[in-house]
């Protein structure tokens, strides 16, 4: 059922959903698309792992719609694993979700590797129990989706590239304002919640009758007015009490080596996704093993440079110039 | 671990890096795959070095993303050579050097062949006990480099082209701008020390929160004052004390024949890089010696002329004009 009575079943406050987050700090949750793939992520030492039906470097390359995986692919991997299983889908695309809540995933990631679903809306995510993870390239979309009720933030960086460039541009602009953000005065602040609100306003001003007169928009000022306030809340909390987003922040989009995991938690980053660079480079037990290792141990060099020693070729990748324009998945959301 | 006290440890302070690098001046680096390259160019009299997994001419061939060689590959070589080993990360991914340096390689060369790892920050070179070099095409980006703790300074050139052309456009156009700024008097100084800040500083610039935005900016005018004080500075010890660069400057990127070699320390080099020049030849062990030769008797062309003799077949070479659009190696970093 659609409807839940939270008070009842003392699961999915936001508090909870938070918490289901917290405790995959210092993790790697690894991309798997079979109960094979999800047992080598569990004996890895993977905090969690990602149910899917194509790792990203493979939906880049065939091309094509991307949706929400067979539940019968996730459902076996939840069978064969006993760390929690998250699963993606579109975003927007909140019946894709739903179905997933129902099969009992331990999170949903609302994934710009796969196709958007709703060009208005991304899901409103508080009406759910199951906690949600959404990708951010600044801070506004990541205030944006924590107003919207995700439990988790991660960065898009470029997924399926094993390049390491946007999840450390994506981290480092996040970071960067959230310490503008402290040195802001009120009005500053106000601000800023204004411009991160319109932002997300201006996508859904476009549902309009007549796209020509303004007059005809659906759009209320009351929405803009909650939208607002939410969002100036976040900031403020931002500011006074944790000098850090009030979810948890992890990296994803690009991470292939040990370094590159290493990197991102110097960086800042909580914990890290590994998409295609595991099980597409060409020996993913001893890889998976040793980022893993890497998130552990990320301050200590001698364990990196141990780490990173024999493991044969890491992924492929991809420069994020050869990419065509319109292909980069990390402009999708807003 | 990460941090150092350097006043403990007596090592790695500027001066014994920038010791270092002197002690390279008048030689060949040359890049090397495997322990058995590496006695070849050992034996050929090269002064280090460049512990890399493939050249720049099957980098560029290749395609795809760039990284960090296997540390096991990079420890094999230092474990076969009484020379010392240098070795290559991506631009501003500071958690492989902090890898490497913890394996014990002599130098590392923060280098545009691998494929950029920050789109905002070099590595701050002044955090780590080893030394640095760095790749520049103009004054502008070695007083860059300089101002961020590199204690070494080569040409960008084109690497794995073997076509010197671009390593003579670097060298004539630092060579020409340290002429230049001999005859600057205060306020020119102060003048051109702003302006190559501010090209820094604009690549900072650019992690803010909705691009759109400018007065989100994240960059702090202290940030500014700092960089510009310290390029100021350099660039008045240049016109000042040495009339040439602080640290030492060798040539890299495109050098295939002894003549090549000759021409860029005519022109002022303290030294060469020699990447895909010697092993993508059809006699490297000849043509090794033939360079370090060269490089030793740069100024004596009747030698020149003798160790070009009998080499065999140079590396095939690259028209620069041939490169595709975005595929030149000179235009990562700034």
């Amino acid at each position: 059922m659609i409807e839940s009575d939270e008070s009842k079943l003392k699961i999915g406050t936001a508090l909870l959903k938070k918490g289901f987050a917290k405790m995959q700090k210092g993790g790697v949750v690894m991309d798997v698309t079979n109960s094979e793939q999800a047992g080598i992520a569990e004996d890895s030492g993977a905090v969690a792992v990602m149910a899917l039906e194509r790792v990203p470097a493979d939906i880049r390359a065939d091309g094509g719609v991307a949706r929400m995986a067979d539940p019968a692919v996730i459902q076996e991997i939840m069978d064969s694993v006993n760390i929690p299983v998250m699963a993606k889908v579109r975003i927007g695309h909140f019946a894709e979700a739903y179905a997933l809540e129902s099969l009992g995933v331990d999170m949903i990631d609302e994934s710009e590797v796969l196709t958007p679903a709703d060009p208005f809306y991304h899901v409103d995510k508080r009406k759910f129990k199951v906690p949600f993870v959404c990708g951010c390239r600044n801070l506004g979309e990541a205030v944006r989706r924590i107003w919207e009720g995700a439990a988790m933030i991660r960065t898009k960086g470029e997924a399926g590239t094993g390049n390491i460039i946007e999840a450390i541009r994506h981290q480092r602009m996040v970071q960067g304002m959230i310490k503008k953000v402290g040195d802001m005065d009120n009005s500053e602040l106000h601000k800023l919640a204004k411009e991160y609100s319109e932002s997300y306003i201006n996508s859904i001003k476009t549902i309009t009758g007549e796209t020509v007169n303004d007059d005809t928009l659906i759009f209320e000022e009351y929405t803009y007015k909650v939208v607002k306030n939410g969002i100036y809340k976040i900031l403020d909390d931002i500011k006074r009490v944790h000098q850090r987003l009030p979810v948890v922040n992890f990296a994803a989009g690009g991470i292939a080596t040990p370094s590159d995991a290493a990197i991102m938690m110097l960086l800042g980053s909580d914990g890290v996704f590994v998409g295609s660079g595991i099980f597409k480079s060409n020996n993913p037990k001893e890889r998976a093993k040793a980022i893993v290792e890497a998130v552990a141990n990320y301050n200590d060099p001698e364990i990196i440079a141990k780490v990173s020693k024999n493991l044969g070729d890491a992924m492929p990748g991809l420069e994020i110039e050869k990419i065509p324009q319109g292909e980069l998945f990390q402009e999708r959301g807003w």
